[in-house]
């Protein structure tokens, strides 16, 4: 009987064959803590007796969510992370290079087959590389501090086969989005979601990292898409391991199979107030939106910044919306203001700020007055998360926000 | 007998011969309000049973202190101003043209002869185009929206005449703190400064900016650069008024004259916790800075920044620095950008936000822990300004905060 993804990845690094529904104590590859659930894991590390961490190479930490410090208890916590990091010698990008799940890969912290965890839930991004990746809670992430290892639960996989090319402003985002939609937030729950078929094959690695960081959204512990041409292009430069394959075997077993043809997909657009209230950006087109935000570790890469300036051409944005654009890293920034991206999005009229989380948790800024409606390129529009409960976040892709923020209102794409 | 620029100004806009000493209700050119101050100006307008504006075409609002807004109750007061100004018909700059003391300059909203007031205590920055103008109360600013006029003491001048030119690497900045060190933090409590000699009459608009902007931190109710070549350049294409003298005359009464000759002038650094607690660089230098800030309505301007980007030439900033650069408009931004500026101090290692006021207040970013030490080209290093009563504010030019984000210590910029 044939293997899922995620059983070769736990088999393999555990040394013995096991199974989905088997428990296991897994070593883990990399462990990535940021600036909000970090001080929590390391006060806890500390209250455990921890004195060393299990290996500092294997620990990642970074600030991304209130940078610069955006209250003195932020400036604290940055100083005490940055204490930990020289204590225990692990290198801390700080507040340099940007959000979490972009850095990771970037920096080449995470390759296929690799099992990581970070305190943060939408670490299931690295799927992506084709690695095992996953959010776990701070106090657990503690113990993998300390001891380098965790308990799993070996998931059942669903098999989300995807055929058929995206029409042109159509994307990577429409499709997990319409996913979402169609398994519900809590129609995968604690799966690992296995991406697969012709669309993922040509789909780059800035699509499958939108796609891979929101299988947390239909409640799936990891969103895979097993390594090949494009994985191990990405990694050249970043890692030294020689390309290998980690595809499921034919007689995998499954928990379930999906697969969909994504010819003639819409744009799609998440309303409020959960990921999973999915539906054609036509139905909701006409809303008045205050403000538009493009960025985030869903969608804060080069290419989502392309889409949204080819959308725009030499179009302005709307006076009526404050149009926020945050590119997800420091490389990104880099690569949008060579590419003449910066230029543009700030001559017509958005507000372009230093790479970090952003508006999507609604955290530092851009924050919503009650009755305000913001359209949003990352990953989650509850209630409340950008600011005012009386507030309402809509969820899109970075082409379906650049229409909008030129219109002022939700507007389709494919129609600017 | 003659009359300083201060009583000729009040003297031409109310239509009869004033001296310094008499009170007058002035008629005003301009208000200014922004997010900070503005809702209070407008509620007290409203408590006053104000219908309409005095006029709209004089008042100028914008945020720039809590952009995009930081919080549900400054995003609720962005919305209120909105509305006021939809109601008001007042041309609203919203959150996208960047600080207003550069706004208001950059925009032609104000020119020599004026009298402006804004709700905001840097608004002496305007004398720079040799116009009257000075920061009120909120409530002072209620009566202006109202009536479009207020009380005023004409104030005493201070004629401050400044010979020489700047040595490398010295500018305006160190100048104004210089005289701020010399003249104290209520050594001009009231007055006038009237700024001239060879030095103000080679000084580009930018450095008068500078110079102006600081008025009030020894102070004084005003800071007035007479308008000459420099000043009317500026103003060509933005408004449209044909030039004119306004020059003191010769046997113009003054409270006080004062003289400095400036060519062997030091860099200078405000040290903790006064702005004229001010010593020459070379007295701190070597102490650790954990933060450098360069931007502000003091310092963020293209030539601020192209003197931060000579000094640090092909270098790095130090690891050890959050060094936070931040435009004063997006005009100045764009200078930047196309200069290539953006992207040298990407490139090393700076944060570079969208345009506003930044840390200089302590408000929505860059605040600092107990313990750390903030180096800022801005205005104010009150205990407690920039984030924990425990941390301290330094302030100092651009070059000294490039040098000093490059060493990770305070440095003098001739010799980095």
């Amino acid at each position: 009987m044939g293997k899922t993804v995620a059983e070769k990845i736990f088999s393999g690094k555990c040394g013995k064959e096991f199974r989905a529904g088997e428990v296991v104590m897994a070593p883990v590859d990399g462990a990535m803590i940021h600036d909000i659930t970090g001080p929590l894991a390391i006060n806890v590390f500390k209250e455990m007796g921890g004195k060393k961490v299990f290996d500092p190479k294997k620990i990642i930490m970074l600030f991304d969510h209130q940078i610069p410090a955006d209250s003195i208890a932020a400036a604290e916590n940055h100083v005490m992370m940055r204490n930990f990091a020289k204590e225990q010698d692990i290198f801390n990008y700080d507040l340099k290079e940007g959000v979490c799940h972009q850095v990771v890969p970037e920096k080449g912290r995470v390759k296929p087959g690799d099992i990581v965890v970070g305190s943060d839930s939408h670490t299931c991004a690295y799927g992506a590389l084709g690695a095992f990746s996953t959010g776990i809670g701070s106090t657990d992430m503690a113990f993998v501090l300390k001891f380098g290892a965790l308990y799993f639960r070996i998931p059942e996989s669903i098999k989300v086969e995807v055929s058929g090319s995206f029409q042109r402003r159509v994307g990577p985002k429409d499709l997990i989005l319409g996913l979402a939609g169609d398994i519900g937030a809590d129609g995968a729950t604690y799966k690992c979601l296995e991406f697969c078929g012709q669309t993922f094959a040509e789909m780059d690695m800035s699509g499958r990292m939108t796609c891979s960081n929101m299988a947390i959204e239909m409640g799936a512990k990891a969103g895979i898409v097993p390594p090949d041409r494009v994985t191990w292009e990405y990694l050249k430069n970043r890692c030294e391991t020689e390309p290998f394959l980690l595809n499921a075997d034919e007689d995998a077993v499954y928990f379930e199979k999906r697969s969909c043809n994504i010819s003639s997909l819409e744009p799609k657009i998440a309303v409020p107030h959960n990921v999973d209230n999915v539906v054609d950006v036509s139905e909701v087109a006409g809303r008045k939106v205050d403000q538009v935000f493009i960025g985030s570790c869903t969608n804060g890469r080069y290419e989502d910044f392309k889409e949204a300036a080819e959308v725009l051409g030499n179009d302005k944005f709307s006076n009526d919306v404050r149009v926020i654009i945050v590119p997800a890293s420091k490389d990104e920034y880099l690569k949008c203001l060579k590419g003449g991206l910066i230029e543009l999005f700030v001559e017509a009229g958005a507000l372009v700020e230093a790479p970090c989380c952003g508006p999507c948790m609604g955290g530092m800024f851009g924050l919503l007055a009650p009755g305000e409606v913001s359209l949003s390129t990352s990953n989650r529009n509850f209630r409340g998360r950008q600011g005012s409960t009386e507030a309402e976040v809509y969820l899109s892709s970075p082409a379906t926000a650049a229409a909008s923020a030129i219109t002022g209102v939700i507007t389709d794409p494919r129609e600017v």
